[in-house]
């Protein structure tokens, strides 16, 4: 980061201080957002040169892309001197499905709902609560609801179902779906994100991979405080809730900081940039 | 009851059988089904000799009505040398609540229904749940979760709540709304009234007094039992739940046995009926 312009710096400093960025997952956001097609792959140089500028070192990379092949995200190519990397059948679902979810400027949420719910007692399906929320789509409602979006699925392996279109959510709710410290981080990215666009609008375009890097950064930012939450309607946060600011201010980032097409980002990685 | 004919002890004694009827909720039942008008009143002597052929005492039956009035279901005139008694406005609002479960051959249930639902934790409504169910209108779902008819209420202090008009419903929860003792009991109901029927099918026309009180005999073995569980489409029953059937006997009886105007009863109650 140190060859990096001071735009960027000043900018890459909003969005790397505080908490570190787990590698593995600034990785996936990285193929998440360029290299979510079948047919694409980065190479290992310019993967490197990237999580270079997010002040990553190559040995803390090739760990991550170690566990990420293990854990069936990514695979590696051999290439020449180099390597390959690209996302596996399974890393380009997980990542599709994510992505309307970072992405759309326009949340869209089915109208359909729907409610699984056990009884308190002995063969009331507790258990089978659990392997529903396993999927991730559900919130949880005290110890014996949660609640999805769309239809009733096909088989409630014993539980009790409802299907809905109309809800009213209380505090309580609220703020289990998002406590206090989540507000607190999502005020937070609220004000870097007006901070880096500020940054943005005084300076000259930056370099391609400079760029690029500080979108990835964004994105993740943005992708990790999404996802701390189920994705759920306005209705389900607290009062005052600045997702869909957060979300605007996102979505104009992401048109300041367009992305790459890989031929481009491995001709910026290889060839110096001139600043 | 020894003055009685053959068939009506015969009838009567199938439904008096087994477990004693509460005289309170006895004259409740006379009420409902005699006496639901503003305008309507029913003589002591008239209430006498119908409980009187439902094995009752003068002496239960006055203690009953003292408890009636006490709880301001019942209030009673001075008539000369005698009493009148009639349903306060309380008393005519339950009844009139009461009748369309208990005498409706197809009985209509609301398109959309609700459930509120509590957390588990503190400050998450798990005692305002109590206060929607002293109401009598839902079903309890485990400890967290009730059920009622139509929509949400406007008020839901502080509970979530849902609509719905989809549900599944698990053979724990049918379970709950009709265990298996109350399945036998709607089975013996249903042999009951075949027998009834049978029993008049063989016999001519019973004397007035004979026909209301093995009428409300009937209303009174099929209301108790209908308000031992809530209020619920057929889908939330087991298999096999009788309901149906009984409902449909219940309403044939109600024409083999139809009422009688407040003025027949009396002059019924006067002249001793020539058998």
């Amino acid at each position: 980061m140190e060859d990096a312009t001071p735009t960027y710096r000043a900018a890459a400093e909003i969005l790397t201080r505080g908490e570190s960025h787990r590698v593995w997952s600034l990785i996936v956001t990285i193929f998440g957002d360029l290299a979510r097609g079948p047919e694409d792959r980065i190479s290992g140089t310019a993967l490197s040169r990237l999580v270079g500028l997010m002040g990553i070192k190559p040995e803390a990379m090739r760990v991550a892309l170690f566990r990420l092949r293990k854990d069936g995200w990514i695979d590696s190519q051999r290439e020449g001197r180099g390597s390959l990397h690209l996302l596996t059948p399974f890393g380009r679902g997980q990542s599709a499905e994510a992505s309307p979810r970072i992405y759309d400027r326009d949340r869209h949420f089915p109208d359909t709902w729907h409610l699984l719910i056990s009884g308190s007692g002995e063969q009331t399906g507790r258990g089978q609560l659990e392997s529903f929320l396993m999927t991730g789509d559900y919130l949880t409602i005290g110890t014996q609801v949660v609640m999805g979006p769309g239809p009733l699925p096909p088989d409630l392996r014993g539980l009790a179902g409802v299907e809905t279109n109309r809800w009213s959510v209380p505090d309580w709710v609220q703020d289990q779906v998002c406590p206090p410290e989540l507000m607190a981080q999502y005020r937070a990215l609220e004000d870097d994100l007006v901070r880096i666009e500020a940054i943005l609008a005084g300076a000259g375009d930056l370099p391609t991979l400079e760029r690029v890097a500080l979108r990835l950064l964004t994105v993740h930012s943005w992708r990790r405080i999404l996802f701390r939450h189920p994705d759920l309607p306005g209705s389900f946060f607290p009062d005052g809730w600045p997702g869909e600011a957060c979300r605007a201010r996102f979505c104009s980032l992401m048109e300041l900081l367009p992305t790459v097409s890989l031929p481009d980002l491995e001709a910026a990685a290889v060839i110096p940039e001139s600043v």
